[in-house]
């Protein structure tokens, strides 16, 4: 882990010396407090550790590590708006300390800044940078209307919420790490399967926080558990659950889901009691178990030496084991 | 203007044909909508027309006036939503025909969507279209947000409102115009030259917008004469009036504009009174003349036709001669 805690610090330090305020400030500012609200910076530091796999300098990768994670924070703060979430990394949300006006035109600006950012890269690698990042940002924005969708629809199937993961937060993993490739000017091939190695765990990454919502350990598990359960949120448990229930516990199953209960402690219950009868938490075990074995696969036939691939497997083992 | 009404035809059947719905339906229905309202098309006409001056077919740059007219109308989008509009060229605006979350998510897409026009451009032109892009689009949210901030300050100068103004509508003109040049391969100078010429015409334009909003004729004037005005909006003509009024002037000035009463006549005559005591109109009328001989001197240094300095000149006049 000193390897990932040095290309965090790397990209920070980078990150604080590239985004400072300008004028228009109430257009700067929001962008500036939201980059620098911290996170994992999983996906730039995904970038950085990639260019290195394949043979380049880190630095060279910093400003296209930047543009992922300006793009993933102009993501959060329309997400944010669209789901009037008060707070984010228990801090206020840009829409909640300034107002959903400067939220929008703030996270506009930083979609557009994260397109400039590839203006410092030559030739093809521009445009591949580029092209990569249109088309991974569109199949964000589905990804989002297809959750908006779900939330209304009574008749999701688990491949569709599958295909709505994958947008919604694995193509851009798979991007990040694609991205670290293209600057490191990568085989096709190779830029290919770590897009897809980041792509199957980015998957097994969304539903081991499924899984985690609803089974992680209260005592280290940030969030509230069951949080997924009270508001109604059709996960992959619940999708599963609902497939493999009886009949009666499909009732039950949908009836729970259609209610929001002031005590929230006997619906969660009550929920997770038809999870277990139907074998949902083994369910999502064997598909977070078939994405990470299929993203270890792919690790192999890449053009890279064993040390790194021992890299990119340990680092996915421990994305795979954490508990928060 | 047989010219302006083919380009205007050709570009709107490559939009029709171009444009169609595709999964998730609530993404893309939206984009269509507001994509399908009409307009003058002012933006793409002018990218395919300077193609043809600058010696290419205009179907060459149909794919960068579609950028230009996507991105316009995501402009479009996000601000009827930041300023509440409940119309848009008299149909019902995007946030009202569904709903803000809607209005949001389906502008950012299209944002992405104009970047992804300029992939059907090879190695150079795809490389300038897409900074020029980046560039103007980034001073297009500033003027917004300079926009806004005028709104709640009350010592704004006449520079500050005309880079408010440059921003938020002149540069786009200007690099609808430099588009059409790019894409015809014109020379950095030509191209530069285009881009200014465009943007003067912009700022003309957008002045002659002022002027007409208080002293158009209500006959073929389409909207309320008088609505900045009742919106309390800080326009060219106010900052004159504020700058040349005598101090009692001034002080009335300020007070009307701090107010908002039902009945609007008596309010749109006493400022229109000092506005014409502190001769507002004559100074905006001088403004517009001289950006557009500005735009019409830039015109001689470009390296084309006299026909086609001619084609350009007279489609600059007619803009300036406009009642609507």
């Amino acid at each position: 882990m000193t390897h990932i805690a040095h290309y965090r610090d790397t990209f920070i330090s980078y990150l604080e010396e590239k985004v400072t305020v300008s004028e228009p400030k109430n257009l700067y500012e929001p962008i500036i407090y939201i980059l620098q609200l911290g996170g994992k910076r999983l996906r730039p530091v995904l970038t950085l550790m990639t260019a290195e796999i394949f043979g380049a300098s880190p630095q060279k990768a910093l400003d296209a590590a930047l543009a992922v994670e300006v793009f993933h924070n102009f993501s959060l703060v329309h997400d944010d708006i669209m789901d009037d979430a008060p707070l984010r990394r228990g801090k206020e949300t840009v829409h909640e300390k300034w107002d959903i006006n400067t939220g929008i035109l703030s996270g506009d600006a930083m979609l557009i800044l994260a397109y400039q950012l590839f203006e410092n890269y030559k030739g093809k690698t521009f445009r591949a940078l580029a092209e990569l990042f249109s088309k991974t940002a569109i199949e964000v924005c589905e990804g989002q209307q297809y959750d908006i969708d779900f939330e209304t629809r009574n008749d999701v199937t688990i491949p569709e919420y599958l295909k709505m993961i994958e947008y919604k937060t694995a193509v851009l993993v798979g991007a990040a790490m694609k991205m670290g490739a293209l600057v490191a000017e990568a085989s096709e091939k190779d830029a290919q399967g770590i897009y897809d190695f980041g792509r199957y765990l980015g998957l097994a990454f969304q539903l081991q926080d499924d899984y985690l919502d609803a089974y992680g350990d209260p005592e280290t598990f940030g969030k509230q558990v069951g949080g997924d359960i009270i508001e109604n949120k059709k996960t992959y448990l619940y999708l599963k659950a609902l497939q493999n229930a009886s009949d009666a516990n499909k009732e039950k199953l949908t009836q729970l889901f259609s209610v929001q209960p002031d005590d929230t402690t006997e619906k969660v219950q009550a929920v997770m009691e038809i999870f277990n009868e139907s074998n949902a938490p083994e369910a999502i075990k064997t598909a977070i178990e078939d994405y990470t074995s299929k993203a270890f696969q792919l690790l192999q036939t890449l053009n890279i030496g064993a040390k790194e691939k021992q890299l990119l497997q340990t680092f996915g083992e421990q994305l795979m084991n954490r508990t928060v």
